[in-house]
C-alpha cells in the first residue's frame, strides 16, 4: 500500500516551505499584487492577457472563430502572461483579474473599459457581444449554459486534481491519483455518451460549449496534456475521439491553439498576436526577438 | 514527514475495491443510469431535483428570493434526491442531468420542458428568465459573469479538494491538505479584498454572484462545512464575515437553506417543498412521515 501514515493536522494551518511540487513557486495562500506593473495596451478593442494553457486556448479559439466568421470587432491584441515568472501578480494584471489567473480580458469597445475574467465568463461575454457561437434556437440556451458550466465545474478535477497528482506533485500518491482518475474517466464517459447522439455538445451546432470543453478534454484525448491518454484509455471513448478530431481540423482552432504558446514546436507558437497577419509573418527570428 | 513512499502508477488505470473514503459508494468511473426510475412531477412550472448541499442551496435561495420579490412564476416543487442512496443514477434523473449531480431543474413553463443542470447554469437561467438578481446596469454584467464563473471554477478546490482531504478521505494526507488549504485561503483572500470595497460581489447590488458564492464560502466562514473555520482562520477575513452575516440575515436565504435539507436541527429541515405554506406547516410529524 502507498497510503501515508496517519497525520494530525494542526489546529490552524500555516504555510511551510517547499511544499507544492511543480508550480509551488506560484501558489500562494494570499491574493493581491506582489509588484507594481502596468499592462501593455495595443490598438484593438479587445486586449487579452493570457497564456496557451487549456483555459487560455478557449478564448483565443473563440476570437479566431469570430474573426473567421466575419466579426471584425473581435480584433484583438494577445499579450503573453508568463505565469512561471509571476506576471499574474503584477498590479495591472490584478486590476483586470483579482484572482491572478489567465486568461483575463479588457474590453475597450465601449465608453468605459470593462474587465472580464474566468474563461467561461469571457466566452459568454464575447459570444453574446457578437451573437455568435450560441444556439440559434434560444430554446437551446439552457443546454448550452448547462454544458458551459459543466466544463467550468468539472475541469478542476482534471487539472487541479488529476493532472496535479499524476504529473506535477513531488510524490505519486496512489489514493489521490485513483480518486481523480476515476472522476476524469467518469467525465469522459459523460461526454462520450452525449456525443454518441449529438454531433456537437448542443446538437448540430458548434457553440461555445464545444469551445470550452475541447481545449481540456480534447487535449487529453490527443495526449497533449499530462501524457495520460494511455493511463486513462482515452481511445476507448470513440465519440469523444470523433468530436476531438472534428474540432481540431478547424483552421480557427489551429490558429487559436498557437496564440500565446511558449512550448512545443516553434511552428506552433505565436507568442503574442497583434494582427491577423502575425500568423503568416511569424518566423523563428521573430520568436527569438519576442523572447529576448 | 507524512509523504507516502514512491508509487508507480500502472500503464492503464483500473478501478480497485474500497478506495475512496466517505462517499466511495457513489463515485464511479462510468456515467449513465444504474436503474430505471421516473422522476416525480408536481404542479408548479419549475421542478427541482436536489439536496441541500451548498450547490443545492444556491438554487433554493434564488427561488425563494424570486418569490419574495413577487415573481410568482418561480413557484416550484423541490424533490429530494438522496445521493447516498444513488437516486442520481436513476434513469429519469440522468435524463435531466447526464452528469448525475444535484441540483437539476426541469423548466416546464414553456411549450416543451427544458432541462438545466449545473448550479451556475440554473442560476443564470432563472435570473434571466425573471430579469432579477442581475446587475441593473448592463455594463456590470461582465463583472457578474466573472464572479459567477469564478465560483464554479474555484469551489471544486474547496469541496472536491480541501473538504475531501481534510474531512472525508480515509487517511489524512499532509501534502494534499496543505495544497488545498493554501488554495482555499487564497480564494478567501480574493473575496475578502474584493468585499473590502464592495458591499456585494457586484458593488451595491445583491446578485446571483452572491447567491452562488455564499452557500460555499459563507458556510465555511459560519463553520457549517468541514468544521474547518479554525483551521483556515476564517475569522481573520473580516469583510467576508460581514458579507456572510449580511446575506445570512435575509429571510429568503433562511428559507432556501432549509429546502431539501436532511441533516442538522429538525426545525431547519424542509425535506421537500411543494408550496410556500410548507415552511409554516412543517412539523416533526411531517418530517417523520416524509422519511418513512
Amino acid at each position: 500500500m502507498n497510503d501515508p501514515a496517519s497525520y494530525t493536522p494542526p489546529k490552524v494551518w500555516k504555510q511551510e516551505e517547499s511544499n507544492g511540487g511543480r508550480f509551488a513557486n506560484i501558489n500562494r495562500p494570499i491574493a493581491g499584487p506582489t509588484h507594481d506593473k502596468e499592462l501593455p495596451v495595443g490598438k484593438h478593442p479587445l486586449q487579452l492577457y493570457s497564456l496557451a494553457t487549456p483555459n487560455g486556448v478557449k478564448v483565443t479559439v473563440l476570437l479566431e472563430e469570430l474573426l473567421a466568421a466575419g466579426h471584425s470587432g473581435a480584433e484583438y491584441d494577445a499579450w503573453l502572461i508568463k505565469i512561471g515568472d509571476g506576471d499574474q501578480f503584477g498590479s495591472g494584471f490584478v486590476d483586470v483579474n483579482p484572482n491572478s489567473k489567465i486568461p483575463a480580458l479588457l474590453d475597450r469597445s465601449g465608453d468605459t473599459p470593462v474587465r472580464v475574467f474566468e474563461s467561461g465568463a469571457i466566452l459568454l461575454h464575447l459570444a453574446e457581444k457578437f451573437n455568435a457561437f450560441l444556439p440559434t434556437d434560444s430554446g437551446k440556451r439552457p443546454e448550452m449554459l448547462s454544458w458551459l458550466f459543466w466544463q467550468m465545474g468539472s475541469a478542476p478535477y482534471l487539472g487541479g486534481g488529476f493532472g496535479h497528482f499524476y504529473s506535477y506533485a513531488p510524490h505519486k500518491i496512489k489514493y489521490a491519483i485513483d480518486r481523480f482518475a476515476m472522476e476524469v474517466k467518469r467525465q469522459l464517459d459523460v461526454l462520450d455518451r452525449h456525443l454518441a447522439n449529438n454531433e456537437y455538445m448542443c446538437g448540430d451546432e458548434y457553440t461555445i460549449a464545444d469551445i470550452a470543453i475541447w481545449p481540456w478534454y480534447g487535449a487529453l484525448v490527443q495526449n497533449k496534456v499530462y501524457e495520460a491518454a494511455e493511463f486513462l484509455d482515452t481511445a476507448s471513448y470513440k465519440n469523444m475521439v470523433r468530436w476531438t478530431e472534428q474540432i481540431a481540423a478547424r483552421p480557427a482552432v489551429q490558429r487559436g491553439r498557437m496564440v500565446n504558446r511558449v512550448s512545443g514546436p516553434l511552428n506552433e507558437q505565436l507568442r503574442e498576436r497583434h494582427d491577423a497577419s502575425d500568423f503568416e509573418t511569424r518566423t523563428q527570428d521573430k520568436l527569438e526577438q519576442a523572447s529576448s
